[in-house]
């Protein structure tokens, strides 16, 4: 990514119907996902020309749909079809592509049920996003644990189903940013680790991989590393993990589809790995990419396509 | 309203400097006020061509904007002049008037740092819109709580910042629909009463009212009744209020700008006053449509304006 970052205009969107640039892919001010976020996502990305694990995405997508109590007209192939028509629009060889479910608006107007609203599904690609910069990545990446702010309990909002309310996390952010770390990570009301705005976290202790169980997506690139560690012979547990225990760690990464596996050296005050990569996250994030090359996990994107 | 709802499509909105038909309000898919639900928004009505207490949800907007790092280059009186243009452009006299302060996209496509956002403001306006429809509020309303989903605690997303994160109230709303309530209010973890989607909640016990204190919205309409009380000589406390004391009271009432005071009669299995609308919250009902001809509260519209 240059100063001025990647070229946007180049993506395309799936918008009733239509494939339009990005844009003009807009909703309606008074959509019920923007107005009551009452929406769900998902993200896949195309790296060198392939899809990765679109299918495992595809599954969560719509178990959030399910979850949410949304409907949407397109079926599971359709949307498969729709997401390679706008790559192929696009042109991008790596890219970053969205896959959203809105409530909509209500066909009786004025109306607050929920019931009555018409939902609706659109899907976009833009460049390849990296949750951390290149150079961020690097040089190791710094979190900021902020104490003033938790991650929004699962009692209220399930994060299981991919949700856009990041209220939790920018607040987060914006502390982070001004205090010179690069991102944040919140714990829950018992002081458990969660994940941060578009990752999940694991920890690396006596050559043991730990990464928390609840109260944060389950992340695709999560389920990757726990799969990597499993064919490297890495005992990896998924269970609660406390801010003062993922403090003692050796090491610690992230883990999101804007990146693979990134190496994590601070966390606040406490440096982690002598401010490098340690062994175990360098072992998983170069496995991730190779990943890439495998047939059971790709899937080509189709270039021919008009998308019309 | 008749079955068919109010006609949406004399709404009108402002945007980008320019006042459009309502059809024509959009915003990016790419605004992290829909991606991040990084925004901030605030609702006041017009009644018979007069707005009701602009300023002070005026001073709530800004306060709102304040508290999410937003910065918008409108100022108080252009946004004043705004919401005076398009409601004229409407020719409601009877309007739901949103102002919204969104977090934008970055200026540097790609970036995931808030800072770089180029902050916007837009607003729009649609026929009056009753929180709770006349046919429920002549009735007297029915409220589900629910006891599998909790408001998002104060500790994740300020709710004194007035937000579009509402995924704990839908699922509530949906639950209470499928059981044949109208709408449904929320506990926090404690079994504390929140508030529910778009309105405050209060109780009168004994001749005493009772609202929450805190995890909810501070209401114009609830700081209205709270006024009207003191106005009427009865006494009204903020503070916790737990489910089981509501369940006890001789009324409840909802406070909102989509409707003002309205009785509620029913929570969960719990009928109230006989399930009609008990004395306090008639007068009180009563005296909140009164007060929209107290020249203190109103400010006509300017009709004459052109908006442009
Ligand atoms: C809140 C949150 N947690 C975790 C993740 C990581 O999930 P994945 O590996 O599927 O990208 C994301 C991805 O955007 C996210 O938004
Ligand atoms: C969550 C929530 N609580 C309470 C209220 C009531 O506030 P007001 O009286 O200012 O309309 C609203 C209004 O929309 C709301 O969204």
């Amino acid at each position: 990514m240059d100063a001025v970052g990647p070229d946007f205009s180049k993506g395309a969107a799936w918008m009733a119907g239509e494939i339009v640039p990005i844009a003009d892919a807009k909703i309606s001010v008074l959509d019920w996902g923007l107005t009551h976020s009452d929406i769900t996502y998902d993200v896949v990305h195309v790296w060198d020309g392939v899809f990765f694990r679109m299918d495992d995405y595809l599954d969560r997508f719509f178990e959030s749909i399910a979850k949410l109590h949304l409907d949407v007209p397109q079926t599971r192939s359709e949307m498969r079809e729709i997401l390679h028509a706008i790559v192929a629009r696009s042109g991008l060889q790596r890219s970053y592509v969205s896959l959203v479910a809105s409530r909509g608006v209500p066909g009786i107007p004025g109306s607050r049920d929920p019931r009555d609203c018409i939902n609706h599904f659109y899907a976009w690609c833009v460049p390849f996003v990296w949750v951390f910069t290149e150079e961020m990545v690097a040089r190791g990446v710094k979190l900021m644990v902020p104490d003033f702010v938790q991650r929004i309990a699962p009692e209220a909002v399930d994060p299981t189903a991919k949700n856009y309310h990041w209220g939790d996390f920018t607040q987060g952010l914006i502390a982070a940013k001004q205090a010179h770390y690069d991102n944040t990570v919140l714990v829950d009301t018992n002081g458990n680790v969660t994940e941060g705005p578009g990752f999940n976290i694991f920890m690396v202790k006596d050559g043991i991989v730990r990464t928390p169980r609840r109260g944060m997506l389950e992340g695709i690139t999560r389920r990757t590393a726990i799969e990597m560690c499993a064919a490297c012979g890495i005992e990896c547990v998924e269970e609660d993990v406390l801010l003062a225990e993922m403090m003692e760690a050796d090491e610690v990464f992230a883990t999101t589809t804007g990146g693979g596996v990134v190496a994590v050296v601070q966390m606040n005050e406490r440096v982690f790995s002598n401010g490098v990569a340690g062994p175990v996250t360098s072992q998983l994030s170069q496995l991730y990419w190779n990943w890439h090359e495998d047939p059971k996990f790709i899937q080509p994107v189709n270039y021919q396509v008009s998308g019309e």
